[in-house]
């Protein structure tokens, strides 16, 4: 078991992860497929163990940005499908139906150049993406979609297993764009001579609010990892989420300054009068990125600034009175009854939860839990 | 050789690194030491290469932030004396010890307890660190400094071997604050019975402006990577530096937009026009964050805005024309006669250079180049 050395560490809750799985899974019912999307690390999560987790769950797929991915994960001994959901060059094509990973095709001219790298006994199984407004990937156009329909029929090495969408709007009180995308994959739906095995469009969001956009799966992403797709909807969620990751770090030195001392980078913080600041070995270079200044971390239960300019490495927290060093400090997740959401972090950022976890660095060890137990320690710097 | 399999990837120019290092070689003198700073993953860089290539071009030490960076050196094989400069846990002393890693210590509470630990066939090194003003870590009172002192010196299994400090303002115009944390290091050296082997004060921006505060070692960072400590002092530099990272990415996706079409997330843009748009393999996952929105890409030596919220690991960019699939978009880097620097995205995101090249997330892989050659692929997915 790996360990690590400085005490900042991000804690991944396997059980909240699994709640909002089987809850997810209530929701949809047996007849649907459940896509875990694990790309970007998992959101942050860490690949491997979220992957496994999800999969033990009640996920049968699993999704990923990009082949580099997908590999990463085979290597890791995870055998279930898995799409990615990027675009992925032609020459590539081998390796993903060698290793089993299904890709996502769109466009006639790289379905003829993967043709020349693939093998007639090692099938490539792929998805359709049809751009039904989203404007990422995907096909647009009726002809486009008849070509490839007609290649991939002609070729004995590739497999259609799959039809897809994305939504730019379902996590938006108003749905009227949700349902032109809809409508608009029906009807491309019915330009295919023959509906591959699986339909897909849902992300969190329309899976949780719109069960006519289920089809037989649904791509779960953010509320997996139970955070809310978005603010707006939150309130009117069938079931509430379990947060599943939580930052916590511990001082690391504490001292009184005197009134007019200054701190840290451009000297830019003053002492209003004597006060005692705390060292937390975090810094942007962690993802807590300096725009986080002023920001409010949880010591012993009770909220405390961030004072000064966030470093690379650390930053300061004007403390209520001195603390010992070693004592936990959380910056995200709950101490008592209090607590700090990612949500509460992405409004301190204008940006969405989905950015926050994805932006805690690499450096930072996950430790997993189950059962209030630590399951497994990873930490990629050792 | 390991490969990646999406066209997305930090270019790292060694030859810029070795210029930077060898221009403040001969800036110094052969009296001062450098030790070079590669804590961050040698600010985004990658911790091994970068620390190979500055110890071969005249750094004689490294520093890291804490020790499981060191450790993480040591494991690749990199043998040069490393400093940890963030605070470290006392029963860890004794691994420090055993990898001939140097610790900074501060407290004398520290000493004390590390002492429990070590061996003395296995001296543990330590730099003392004073806080003349920056206020993170260090001793601010004369009676802890003689304290630690007369611990270490009745200590057999540690040696001390450096005492430091770190500026708060030395990348600003108005030297004021620097003169104050210099003159005060001056003091608290004045306590000392004996001065210990290294004295060492400078980051980049002061070694390049202030020979006085030269002592007999600098602590060299962004300026090695090729970057300014501050927009404001870089006009005044005594050499021109030359950056070591450009990112770069290709064109996954191009295809022409109808006007009035919607583009990503939110179907926040709208083209006014016919357009074309170009899909990339970078987003937010990997440090190109949300708030790029609108920052302008490369394309072909000319600039193209970034349209539409930016994805998890995808972005769209308005491009002046059709291009083919497999074209090269440079975010950060040169093309032709244009360019983008670092600096031009720390402005966009009202940030700091540092907090760019350390954002680029662990998963897009770092491509060394030496004499124009490929001489190495990182990437640590696979
Ligand atoms: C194609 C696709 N399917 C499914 C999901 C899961 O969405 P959610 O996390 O909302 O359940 C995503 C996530 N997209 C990210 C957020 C992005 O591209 O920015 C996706 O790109
Ligand atoms: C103790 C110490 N020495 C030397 C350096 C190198 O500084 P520069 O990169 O300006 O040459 C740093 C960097 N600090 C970072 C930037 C921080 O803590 O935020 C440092 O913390």
């Amino acid at each position: 078991q790996t360990n690590f050395y400085r005490d900042t560490w991000a804690e991944i809750n396997l059980d909240a992860l699994s709640y909002n799985i089987e809850k997810m899974r209530q929701h949809i019912g047996n007849d649907v497929k459940l896509i875990a999307v694990v790309k970007a690390n998992a959101y942050g999560h860490g690949d491997e163990d979220i992957a496994a987790a999800a999969l033990a769950s009640g996920a049968s797929y699993l999704a990923v940005a990009f082949l580099d991915e997908a590999l990463a994960l085979r290597k890791k001994g995870i055998n279930a499908p898995i799409l990615v959901l990027g675009a992925c060059r032609p020459i590539d094509a081998r390796l993903a139906a060698e290793w089993e990973i299904t890709l996502t095709v769109f466009q006639p001219q790289w379905l003829e150049e993967a043709s020349l790298y693939l093998l007639p006994d090692k099938k490539l199984k792929i998805h359709l993406k049809l751009d039904t407004g989203m404007g990422r990937l995907g096909v647009r156009e009726k002809d486009i979609l008849k070509k490839l329909e007609l290649s991939i029929k002609q070729n004995a090495s590739i497999h259609l297993e799959g039809v897809y969408t994305h939504f730019a709007t379902a996590d938006e009180i108003d749905s009227t764009y949700l349902e032109y995308q809809l409508s608009h994959f029906h009807k491309m739906l019915s330009y295919f001579d023959e509906r591959p095995k699986f339909l897909h469009l849902s992300n969190s969001a329309a899976a949780l609010r719109f069960p006519s956009t289920h089809f037989n799966a649904i791509r779960l992403g953010i509320s997996m990892y139970g955070l809310s797709p978005s603010p707006e909807i939150e309130e009117d969620l069938p079931y509430r989420l379990k947060p599943v990751l939580s930052l916590h770090t511990k001082l690391v030195h504490v001292k009184k300054i005197k009134k007019g001392s200054k701190l840290s980078y451009g000297a830019t913080y003053e002492a209003e009068e004597d006060e005692w600041i705390g060292t937390l070995p975090i810094g942007y270079a962690d993802g807590w990125i300096r725009r986080l200044n002023g920001q409010e971390v949880l010591v012993n239960g009770l909220r405390a600034p961030i004072v000064g300019r966030i470093c690379m490495d650390q930053c300061l927290v004007k403390l209520p009175n001195e603390f010992p060093v070693g004592t936990v400090v959380t910056l995200i997740g709950r101490q008592g009854g209090a607590s700090i959401s990612v949500n509460e972090i992405a409004k301190k950022l204008d940006t969405i939860n989905y950015e926050i976890t994805c932006m805690i660095a690499g450096r930072v060890p996950r430790v997993y839990k189950k059962d209030g137990q630590v399951t497994r320690i990873l930490n990629p710097l050792l």
